[in-house]
């Protein structure tokens, strides 16, 4: 095809998760019918958004403020942080609209594999937040993967002299799930932290 | 969530096809991860592409030049008119970088239940096209739906003046396509067309 400037829009679009080739194609070609109403809006909200969007100094999540809007809310609970490895995870949390607390982005998870150590992570950030006198809880909220089980094990020792309580999140069966799908290691965490009915 | 812009910019990442809420999201958060290398070239292309792109007004392919690349190539075979519902149909023959003719996109088929009529359909253009001494085969491409057949139709009686000679893609089963899978209609469509070993 010699449609220069439609063929790099597709090789753009290919690069997003969740889109192949042939759907960018598609979604190239649906951008390409609603320009006015899609297209051009969908060009300015990305320029603007990348111009604006930076990291918090915080906790480490993407906004287009610093602080954040939820590390500025004064309507959150100060006390308690919750450590996730990614902003992804934190969008994740506040989808569940049932936590209530700040957040510390790490900014991914402890792999010898991946060659991440604990510089390359948002650590020295979290120990000064977790030394704060007014913090009385950190929920560790890594993933429940080697890696992750790994970082939350790390993050239990550098973060043993503080006086707040460390937590983490249950494991157990997701709420709709069916034990036939479930792997082995769920069913055993589930089974080890049954609780009386 | 508090983050208006990158909500907006979610909300109309969901508007593409093949990107749900949940994938828009994701594509969202890969899109901030790499403003510079993937997000404001993409900001850009959406900018440019929708500035300078234009439906051929011979063909009605979308192109950033008119007339389109393919119209205007002097190596395409001038005599054989290939008519398609969609760009997306064109993109898709032009992909098997087999057929060397030209296009007509109608912009869509006949379709009672949806209102479309002949009018509102690239007709009157592909009439004169056809009418045109040099053209000497009119494939229609139309999709092998119920509309697509009918709109087949109705053009071999509009085009039934012309001196080219008109015909229709064949029906058969898929490359690769297993018998097992396939529809009764398809099957009909390929014994009554086989051929001889």
């Amino acid at each position: 095809m010699a449609q220069g400037d439609i063929e790099k829009l597709i090789a753009l679009m290919a690069k997003l998760p969740g889109l192949g080739p042939r759907s960018a194609r598609r979604a190239a070609l649906h951008l390409l019918k609603k320009r006015e109403t899609l297209m051009q809006p969908l060009a300015r909200a990305l320029e603007e958004t990348a111009a604006a969007v930076r990291i918090c100094s915080r906790c480490g999540n993407l906004d287009t403020v610093d602080p954040c809007a939820i590390c500025g809310d004064p309507k959150r609970d100060r006390a308690v942080i919750c450590v996730v490895e990614e902003v992804g995870d934190l969008w994740a949390m506040e989808r569940s609209a049932h936590y209530r607390g700040l957040y510390h982005v790490l900014g991914g998870r402890l792999s010898a594999l991946d060659g991440v150590g604990p510089d390359d992570l948002r650590i020295a950030g979290l120990i000064a937040r977790a030394g704060e006198p007014d913090i009385s809880e950190i929920i560790i909220a890594t993933s429940a993967t080697v890696d992750g089980q790994t970082t939350a094990h790390y993050l239990q020792d550098r973060l043993a002299a503080t006086n707040a309580t460390m937590t983490r999140l249950a494991h157990g069966v997701p709420v709709g799930g069916e034990l036939d799908f479930l792997d082995d290691g769920t069913i055993m965490a589930a089974l080890n932290a049954r609780r009386p009915l």
